[in-house]
């Protein structure tokens, strides 16, 4: 008799598989960014046959990487089933098809954990393998998928990239002191937590006063990184200079509302920079998030003081804050961590989900999720 | 062949059997206050014959109780091993001792957790066993039973109660708005663990501030107690009036530093007055703890605003922070934690231990203790 279940249509080994899948993806997000880090896992008689993860853009998709896995143990995809965490391209892009390369190949079944929204793609994928005969089934696994694709996922749907907020404070939620005095709250496990975190991002973004405070160089350190990731600093009002650390080395951009003649400075430093658009008197940071987009960044890491982080919290950019909290007290008369304006009622403070409380040596890590 | 072991002379067994006394005395803490809430086990061939908890003052320690439940179960405590997790009395107080009971009944062997530090035992129950040929242990699960103990063992030791501070915020460390406005932070589920926490209390402790912004009971409500936990108001300069909610009921003791005539009217509404001395301005903290654990006060709660509680802090009289942290952001332009005079330097933050965190409901708890 089989039992009754929610996801009937897939199996306890379909799931492991997915899982597998995964995995993969989420090894391959970083590298593979703009586009996704899709995993692929190939199965026949129960066993995987091949694994493929998305190589650098204009290299190979997972798909096409499983079945050269494949062919490199020896075995044949023909009657396989696919596991992929991203319904296949159906494109001519810097790659061809992979939908393509799979019926070409003789796999049977095509188990996707979801339909890829990209508009070249969006279910003409599935369409391709469901009119060559191959058995499609799509769905498995969604919820995890969606987290892992999340930065490409936002930028194709959202038109900006994901944004991980970091803060560290004390207990009490001070993240410096009102001398403007700040040095590292957190323990060295915590710091190097957040050299993972920049390790995981494509750009990361801080503002221009923890630029004059801390002249912070916001580079990953102590974690191998193929590339470093986009530095950008938002200096409104160009209060920074075109000496400090951050502006070293190429690979970050300046975003400003200042006129462009005023910009030469930081080009001819090495920046890149950008004139934003002001709204509200402030430099308009669905505008930033925007352009950051449109030049392929899905995963974007805030490491800025309370005065950004409020702003982008207000705005209702931020998606993910990550915040180490240090078993310490600084006391009221230190900075905190999130500039608000004056709440008339507590009620109307902001409201955010816990996802993941653990510690990180002696610190306290939360991940939690506005709204 | 025997393994090696760090604590060779206790078995597994050993340990099963005091984590049972253990299990008792935790039970029996707040209803024993001001006597340390012990627990105790009789074991016979392997097998346990009486379990017993100290009764409220005056009433059965936990060994007579054991004795009273082994009789109850028609078994003879002759030759029987005793788990105790306080050294058993020697002295008559309002029971006779506990000692001499054991060595009448016939009891074998004694497994103490800890030597019980009150001056009128202080060993001299351990030597009235051993005098009577029974073979004594003692130190099994000792770290665990400071902990149990650690209200009396506090009183007797330090002078003054086990203090533990109850704070609620929301993850930035905001308690209250800038224009005095508060209200409940936290979810049902932490305002229950609140009353858990006062109902394990013998007093909770408050400021006038908080009296004149929130006007609370501090009764215990929600969970069986008892009594109801004396309630302490410090009001170094009488800022309050005695018609607050606090001070209705009867219970309350009002500490301050007026002259003992502008006290009346707080005695005519039922009120408990005590005058303390000042040191460097504001009422004396320690003083205050010293009256408190003279009049048999074990665990004192602390639930009072940034003032108290940065006062309590600097002076070195909180021993737990239990911290509630909403998931939800108050921004800068509110009310923090504690008050602090401006640190020159981060390094000066005061450091804390983290000995537990976990969500009560959709809040974060921590357990913290200074240093």
């Amino acid at each position: 008799m089989k039992p009754s279940n929610t996801e009937p249509e897939f199996s306890a080994d379909d799931h492991a598989f997915m899982q597998e899948a995964l995995r993969l993806a989420e090894s391959a997000t970083r590298r593979a960014s703009p586009n996704p880090g899709v995993g692929c896992v190939l199965v026949r008689d129960g066993r995987i046959i091949g694994r493929g993860a998305t190589r650098p853009a204009g290299d190979d998709h997972a798909e096409i990487q499983a079945l050269k896995d494949c062919a490199a143990r020896g075995e044949s995809p023909r009657g396989a089933t696919v596991y992929v965490t991203l319904e296949p391209c159906s494109h001519h892009g810097r790659t061809p098809p992979c939908a393509a390369a799979l019926i070409r190949e003789g796999v049977t079944r095509v188990v996707a954990a979801m339909v890829d929204p990209y508009p070249e793609v969006a279910g003409r994928g599935l369409a391709m393998l469901e009119g060559a005969g191959i058995d499609i089934r799509v769905g498995l696994m969604a919820d995890e998928a969606r987290r892992v694709h999340r930065g490409f996922l936002s930028r194709v749907s959202r038109q900006r990239p994901w944004v991980t907020l970091k803060a560290a404070a004390t207990l009490d939620g001070k993240t410096a002191l009102l001398n403007g005095k700040s040095q590292w709250i957190t323990g060295p496990e915590a710091r190097l937590d957040v050299q993972r975190l920049r390790a995981a991002s494509d750009a990361i973004l801080t503002g221009s006063g923890t630029v004059l405070a801390d002249n912070p160089r916001l580079t990953v350190r102590d974690v191998q990184v193929e590339h470093q990731p986009l530095r950008v600093v938002l200096d409104g009002r160009l209060v920074t200079s075109p000496d400090r650390e951050i502006y070293r080395g190429g690979g970050t951009l300046l975003a400003s509302c200042a006129d462009d003649g005023q910009l030469s400075r930081w080009r001819e430093a090495g920046c890149e920079t950008l004139v934003l658009p002001r709204a509200n008197g402030h430099a308009d940071l669905g505008a930033l998030l925007a352009h950051l987009a449109q030049r392929g960044i899905n995963h974007l890491m805030v490491e800025a003081g309370a005065g950004l982080n409020g702003a982008l919290l207000r705005a209702g950019l931020v998606d993910d804050i990550v915040l180490y909290l240090a078993p310490a007290l600084a006391g009221d008369a230190a900075r905190g961590l999130f500039a608000w304006p004056a709440l008339e009622d507590l009620a109307d403070k902001t409201p955010l989900t816990v996802r993941d409380v653990r510690m990180v040596g002696r610190d306290i890590r939360l991940i939690v999720r506005p709204g």
